[in-house]
């Protein structure tokens, strides 16, 4: 029953996690994708936007609009993550080229009149930098109330990863993810508190593995590559988890709090300060605190065991 | 000839001066304004729109669209200045409501829209804070190419009028400034080294006034209540400058300068830092740097008395 | 054997947890206290002093120079912890009036002088605001070369008390703490990582009672004023962890670290900016990240037990 | 009569324009140099303070102590100006070694001391970077009750030197002038608002010619070297200004204002933020706005004849 699916927007700069979280998305009987945005972020916007398109036909969704947004941030300059991602931003993954081209338009309007033709029925969750929505809240502020919910992938309340305080997505576009935070809505921020605990660790690769064609073409060479830049017993699918939250609340305990996000440090700019302590005042977050390893990779695998892959190259 | 004139878009927060300054564009044979859109800046973006619907109808130009746009800074809470421009944004004057309704849509996709429609042809001026203009530039990076030229009302490279060191279209949004100071464009800034030398003189009061209807029930009350508030000789009479720049760019000495946006300082964010000695650098800004005063007069007087306006309340 | 002591000399603002942490060091028979240095922090300069005076009769080292410095922080207005030490600064525990003076002179030429008289011999341990350390470290560079040991309370990589990014300490003087951080010498770190872990519990409250006359008049109530303001299952004695630390660097775990103060945040400012990965450069700071919590009572009890205090009001 | 004389502490950074203010405060008959402190400035302070030592008995004042300070900023690198006053700091000229040594100790204890010896009787001008003042009145805050003035030079309250934002001295150690701004005091800036006027033009260079040995030896070898980094019509004379206010106040116009110094900025950290609107505020600061160029140098010329300088190499 579509009626009862969840219908998302994905903002996103793939990226082997925003891969892995598309792939989350799409295998998922609780979400349907209603269009895909993309930004720059770990790698530049021609590389998301073809990675994007790439994987839309290789999962096999290719009536969703894919729409190019923003190749920067608002005031700084991009910061880059083609060290982690690899310069296709997919690892050594070769997916054949998209067929077809992104749609008309600019993500940002996209968001806009997504949201503005369903008021309320639209979930935007987004998992890159937050140039897009910043620029599409600020436009139209009305956006907030339009929203179903907001769901990112980002920032942190304990230690960054791209520096000791900052998360990439926030450090990327600090004045954006002001801007998200301030903007009147309530913000699901899943970050590294959350997204650091859902490590694909060996166990977790053999169960990709055992999926057949799309594990072995798409999701071990991704997180392999990925673990590869990492010191841990695996990588972090930072972006899965905040998709994992849209298909199932109940995995990720959350709480609420007062988030801001510093744009004026010399260190510390794009840091999401958290306050759990509200003393009165209404949170504009909910915060995502720990997240049940076990039942979320159990349900990754069961979307991405119901996804019937075209062929690679 | 229409053909020969330059066709002008003013994005403008009308503001007493503002007022001056779109009587001045319209009243000159040198320019035809394409639209108008607003923002809020001197007073709220209602009252902005407002007035701008309202000098439209009173100056007499119907057919050219006014179009809202952003209420307030892309990241700062609205500075107001409401105690220089009275609470209604045009101190004591009470112009006729106006008939007409703004147009449908939003400033920042109304000057995309205008700009990518007849490439290189249309000059954009923003006397206002330049929030529109920088949403505009980042949602669609071509309008650096498609914009005939941009010119500016605001900044400084001496003193600020809003603090020492800030003027207030800058110190309204920041953000914003550096955003366009950075965009890729030459910006013509028309700051307060130039403006302040445009005061409305008892003999500037004395011409207006003998302009008839319009000198007596636009011009002479805006620049009187204006020169309530100052302490020199007479009010400058700011965003006028820049449309004087438009209609005769001999009127103003420029040079050019690399111009960066403060936006980090606790006394200083807005401040635009004004280097001359390019030292090899590609300039991103021409900027004004004195006025031929008499002749400036001269010409808005020339331009008034062009204007039949409607009649008053 | 007092040769084998280690000769400390504390900067302090006294403060529940610095009386703590004082008790401690002079009832260790491994450290020798050579002198007590004041600055203005938990409550202002002149109840930090005569805390300090207090303090020094009533556990019985009368001989021990406490030299008072400076009231406030270098650049910023005094962060108060009133609300959380009391109005005296030590809660509601009235000590005897000091019947001694202070030293004559200032705290920071007092360390310069005591570390210049006996190079590489002198332990300093900082466990308030670092402005006095700062400013003999900037009046006298060679002081890094003379410490033989800095130890301090305060900062934290993970998150902070007195807001989310920041500790108390460093936020009192974020400039001092970034002055003594880049001084050129290695700071042991002992920060909320460690110090959250030190809670005096029902059961740390027990032994304290069972000490008799010290733990009745001034260990208990101490802890349970300091108790009710926070919502843990007893208050963290900071302070004592620094100490604690000098007595036995086995208690706690440290790792090398560059460590940096950002001093511009909006939010942040205070923040130590703690990176664990070197790539390459020298560690100024070792930080500690663990404390074994069992062994530090037995060694607090244990020297807690070897003081004989005056009677007191 | 000594007794009417000003006794004046010069703490500077002998570079080429204190060079020539040093002069301008020994050859005045109105001024007794009882102190010179150095900091590091526009040369390291190793050069700084042979300088002053070369200067101290080239000129002819063997008694009065020269004493080092702070080798750099609080918290900054150093910034250095050996560009504009050649490697040496005394640009070409070479004046003997000298053959006394500096005095011992510390000029942060030297200022302190000095004028705690004579409180009221004593003009401290700081004509360097004011690292040296800001840690004197941190460590002692009567300072501002014991200095009978204290004279800067330094800052702007129109355009930089080293920045467009920015003067150099203020540059140099940011944090330093805020402290000292800040302090309580009221400081006598004079900036470069004033100094920029007082140009070593060809004119001027004559009547230094005409002064014998010191012109040819010293006053115009230093001027001429200065000269071929400006673009103006000879170079500006900055700290002699300084030193001329102190010989007789007429020669300088100046103004109440509230000074801040920007320590945030980007593009503006050292910027002198001077509000000359007071809004019922107590000014901190006395603000030079212009100076009688003719009889400065005529002051200047009659001083420097006094002098009988000492042979040179």
């Amino acid at each position: 029953m579509t009626g009862q699916r969840k219908d998302v927007l994905i903002d996103c700069d793939p990226g082997i996690d925003d891969a892995l979280a598309i792939a989350l998305a799409h295998g998922s009987p609780a979400l349907e994708i209603v269009g895909i945005t993309t930004v720059g972020g770990n790698v530049a916007l021609d590389l998301t936007t073809a990675n994007a398109l790439r994987l839309r036909e290789y999962l096999g969704f290719p009536d969703v609009p894919v729409v190019p947004g923003s190749p920067g941030a608002l005031l700084r300059p991009r910061l880059d993550a083609a060290a982690v991602h690899g310069d296709s931003g997919l690892g050594e993954v070769r997916l054949p080229p998209a067929t077809l081209p992104p749609a008309p338009g600019h993500a940002v309007d996209f968001i806009i009149e997504t949201l503005r033709a369903r008021p309320g029925e639209i979930t935007l969750t987004a998992i890159g930098p937050l140039t897009n929505v910043a620029l599409a809240v600020r436009r139209e502020p009305r956006l907030v109330e339009w929203a179903r919910e907001l769901v990112i992938l980002g920032g942190s309340y304990t230690r960054g990863n791209i520096t000791p305080a900052t998360e990439f997505n926030m450090a990327a576009d600090p004045e954006a993810a002001a801007i998200v935070f301030s903007a009147g809505w309530t913000v699901t921020m899943i970050g590294l508190d959350v997204s650091r605990s859902a490590l694909a660790t060996g166990a977790v690769l053999e169960r990709m593995r055992a999926l057949g064609t799309l594990g072995e073409d798409l999701l071990v060479p991704c997180a392999e590559f990925y673990g590869m830049v990492t010191a841990t017993e695996g990588p972090a699918i930072h972006d899965a988890c905040a998709v994992a939250y849209l298909i199932d609340p109940s995995l990720i305990e959350i709480e609420p709090a007062v988030v801001e996000v510093e744009t004026l440090g010399r260190l510390t700019s794009g840091m999401t300060v958290v306050d759990f302590d509200l003393r009165g005042r209404t949170p504009n977050a909910l915060v995502g605190t720990s997240i049940d390893v076990a039942r979320f990779w159990d349900l990754a695998m069961s979307a991405y065991s119901r996804i019937n892959p075209a062929s690679r190259v």
